[in-house]
């Protein structure tokens, strides 16, 4: 049977969120959050617009997805994002309860891996979905940060 | 030579925040964020109030001091917090640079000691002060609500 809504269909939808965020000259990260099928947030990272170093895609997702269910935990979620969540994100996952979480490029620096970071024991995690979209487009940004600096 | 702004007095001030939400049936924790003897931000958990896990006391304390700063490093600022930072609070900490975290009571459960979270290694870290306050306040906490139930 074909499946048309699967990881990579929503990572497709973050990966769009991440080009919205490298528009605006933010690091290109994006994120949706899936509840049975239908995606129910939709946020990219705001960091610099902010001011803000808690205005990562996924606390925005996080945030936005609890406001939609009216309640704070996203059991039988799936937040998709671009890149590794990094600690905070992860940390902020732990207390959501959320079921499922997959990414896209792995961050060797300062994702949740490298750090140690605990996730909630009912979260499921997979890896590397659309992994080298995600990572081109980092990469083209700080290239082209570094060439404007 | 006395000095009348010192640790204690600003945990005094957190504590004040952690009652405010202990009256809005929130779980007491609260924190200042001071800089050159001002308390730049006061705040105090909601996580309740906004259904979100997101809205630890020091979550907000980074986000209202980035704001006053207008800038999102908390560079020369020392955060003042009841209770000891969870892992999300911690990462969260860590992107802002921020000089130093006093913390009251400890979280041998959930703290980001326990944890294993890593904080910036410009942050100093203080921890202790007024815990017995801050401890106090949790406990009457969650024995008020286990009687409610």
């Amino acid at each position: 049977m074909i499946k048309p809504f699967d990881d990579t269909y929503y990572m497709k939808k973050a990966l769009q969120e991440a080009e919205v965020a490298y528009e605006k000259g933010e690091i290109p990260v994006g994120a949706v959050v899936v509840v049975e099928d239908r995606i129910i947030a939709r946020t990219h990272n705001l960091t610099e617009l902010l001011n803000d170093v808690t205005a990562h895609a996924e606390m925005q997702a996080i945030t936005s997805a609890a406001n939609f269910l009216g309640g704070k935990y996203l059991i039988k979620c799936t937040l998709y994002v671009t890149l590794e969540p990094c600690q905070m994100c992860a940390g902020a996952l732990y207390w959501s309860q959320i079921s499922k979480i997959v990414y896209g490029a792995s961050d060797e620096q300062r994702g949740f891996t490298a750090m140690g970071t605990k996730l909630h024991p009912k979260t499921k995690v997979v890896s590397g979905v659309l992994a080298e979209e995600a990572s081109e487009l980092m990469k083209r940004f700080f290239i082209e940060k570094r060439n404007l600096n």
